[in-house]
């Protein structure tokens, strides 16, 4: 525990010009509401907590005594999991409520389940629903942090965050990316020149959403590929704001850009047929070896798992040099314990008590 | 953790001199069987524990390396969710034993299951059961400490003792109750002159079977309220021997008392039409603006949770000024933070040991 | 925690001879793979470790700061809790991975979840798979350590090393074996002048593969019993090489034998009618007080658990002092985090980063 002590001050200090000057939010409900600066908060305290979990004792005492509470309304053990052993390695209490045996179930509101968590003297609860804009819903009903783990085809913003790290660390060791900080006047054109390409069944995707939100906001040109159908309306009008284009051909905008975001096919969301067949969707917009003769040879390719191989990726794509997928689940697990930090670390508590 | 240890001994002394002298059980069955002066036990025990979940680090080593086990029959997640967290917030370890995929399923009989749980070095074991008496059984089965976390309609002890307390603290601000000790020779007539209603389905509940042992301790008198088919025959005998009434007649009762505690309508339980109809019910005993005008002004509202709003209280009645249902919810927290330390906790096992 | 740290080095130093020397496997898969020296190694630690969980506080920090998920692909409650204690008594955390809500049923391959989950940074994956083999499949998957918890009818090799364990440790305490030591270069014949029956469902067993590797590895002598339709030619072949017979007849070798293992009649695996009733069995196979009157009167009986009481065992014979049965749950906790050191400890991470 001394040695867990003396590791704590080196934390706090690098973290605190970034979070005292740039975060000040109890909870992340979105990547829409946040500024650059608040992205690349994240993002660098992020990487100042990579390190913690290459360590022999992968443990910070940042929140030790502090309780969150997964409250999941859609199955999802990836993500609770990454969230669960991002808490635990900053030495938070963690707890499953689980939804199905619960008083929800009981006939309970969402904001009464939430308020009696939140009387058992919980700090942080992390809500996923099937519901977009329930975790906003949380937020106005509680006083203890709520952080989006997926919401409807909402917002994912963690899996967000997560890509963009990925990103950014990919193309900081190549060169292309200037030396990050939150601090920098530049922080919104940080991604400048980085286009990326987002395949798939956006019309679906909370992921899609998230990162469309936290590219543009850091400057980065983005182009959505897949069947008419999968392309929504409130997403085009995105596109009019942003340097955001629509293709349905995978293969003509495969050579232009330096990162694919593979999404996942997710059968169980699909309510009618939107696209012909499975076979028809991976040859139109799988991605296969053939396909990525025409990229360029420093692709980055991200898939926020779990994947169908075969069908929008093939396998040897999928464990190929340029895929980041395993490097992105690793990167998932920086970007919660920084978001889980800046919701509800020692700073932010107090900013909570006096605000 | 240097802190935490600093933080011991002054909970011992605030402790030892109550459980030294009042509390010897290894485990915590029912309210029937406890006296006056342990049921003030451990609400000073209680009180005593509440400010640590006021601290920025909500820990204390109270029970480091000791194991506590949840072993529920029945979904009870708000339950199981208090209790865990109680037990985190003294530093025991806590694990779920899932009934539905456990070997309980496979045709062990309950006391192989309770021995099997023992024999891995477990301290205590939080059992709810649908039926009565389970709990009784595993105490007589095991040597380590058993608390029941509601068995059938029979005992829900730890809402008995919440309520205990919210009512104890509510009336001691408002300067009706002397102050509490529970080594006062008195201790049996602390809550002379407190009247409470119980209201709702009283034969299905076992929150209202601890309330009714706890308050008739304490020397409170008691009305119960609720459409004859819900009083049943063993709380009448109960009638004869303490200061308990029994109502059909809510607006007549409402006036004359100084809580009212409102039970939960558990459709899951009626087995039969107890009750012509939900409507019925509501209009014969919700508790609703209209009806609380004729009520006291200092009139405390209480309820177990979850909430059916609109059926047994109205939105507006639940999260008014006088409700306490969310306090409820905070000071069950401290209340088996209590009872585990009282029966688990060093005295305890040192006490099991050499009886 | 300076009381834990104070007790680290114990713990080490009593290791140390005997892991650096002889344990040098990242991973346990099963008996069959082991040498007798390595078996010694897991219940000399076994031994060491047992003093920990009569301690008031019942931690160690060999494990602090190390993640074990539970990847368990079939219901078991009860090896589950015991791996999930042994990990936690080790100060290591603890997470289930819910394999019923995770991406596995939205058709992710065994290898893509298992690399999944060692991306988050996990140190050892726990894992009960219905199909032989998958625990070897995931070893060769992921670098981080990999426990058979059970896969198919193939081995249980912590069942297996506990069985052992009781074994040991009852004929020390007899005089019938020589004093325990791993470096003895009499480690094969250990065992030798032990006879041990094991009785039942030998087909469909993993106990008893992984029982009848290490007993004859240790030099015993084995009979298995049971109904023709019960002993599958695989275990015929073992029957070659080592000191391993078969009989249908439990009357016949009651008597001879040191040990009696009663395996329990798994209805969920019997696929055809393997035996013509119920109580058929019980009237040839179960193991009854009357039986028990031509054996020796120090016979050892075990039971993996859970017991169908009144068919393989009866209740007398069960609960008689001749039964181990819950001091092999006990020894179950021992062999669990003597298995988790070893192979997840300070040593073998280091000697997995430098081969």
């Amino acid at each position: 525990m001394t040695q867990l002590e003396n590791q704590q001050p080196k934390i706090e200090n690098q973290q605190s010009k970034i979070e005292n000057r740039t975060w000040t939010r109890p909870h992340l409900l979105g990547l829409e509401e946040l500024s650059a600066g608040e992205i690349l908060a994240v993002l660098d305290t992020a990487s100042a907590l990579t390190e913690v979990s290459t360590r022999s004792v992968k443990k910070v005492p940042a929140l030790r005594g502090k309780v969150c509470v997964n409250l999941f309304f859609e199955d999802s053990t990836r993500t609770k999991t990454s969230f669960s052993l991002a808490a635990q390695r900053l030495s938070a209490d963690v707890i499953d409520f689980s939804v199905s045996t619960s008083s929800v179930s009981k006939g309970e509101t969402l904001r009464d389940t939430a308020r009696n968590i939140e009387a058992m003297g919980v700090d942080v609860i992390v809500v996923r629903h099937r519901s977009s804009g329930a975790p906003h819903l949380l937020a106005r009903s509680v006083n203890c942090s709520v952080i989006n783990a997926g919401d409807g085809s909402h917002e994912h913003p963690t899996q967000g965050l997560l890509d963009l790290f990925t990103m950014r660390d990919h193309f900081t060791k190549l060169g292309k990316l200037k030396s990050p900080s939150a601090l920098s006047p530049q922080s919104s054109s940080l991604f400048k020149g980085i286009h990326v390409a987002i395949v798939g069944d956006i019309a679906n995707s909370r992921v899609a959403r998230s990162n469309i939100h936290g590219l543009c906001k850091l400057g980065a040109k983005i182009t959505l590929v897949g069947p008419s159908t999968l392309v929504p309306g409130d997403i085009r009008c995105l596109c009019a704001d942003y340097d955001v284009n629509i293709s349905h051909d995978l293969d003509s905008v495969l050579p232009a850009v330096d990162v694919v975001n593979m999404l996942r096919v997710q059968f169980e969301r699909l309510t009618s047929a939107a696209f012909p067949s499975i076979r028809e969707y991976s040859r139109f917009f799988g991605l296969t070896r053939e396909r990525l003769v025409h990229a360029r040879p420093d692709l980055l390719i991200l898939h926020p798992g779990p994947m169908n191989r075969g069908l929008e990726i093939t396998t040897d794509v999928a464990d190929c040099g340029q895929s980041a997928i395993l490097r992105q689940v690793s990167n998932g697990l920086a970007v919660r314990m920084a978001v889980l930090y800046l919701c509800v670390g020692a700073n932010s508590v107090a900013r909570q008590r006096n605000p």
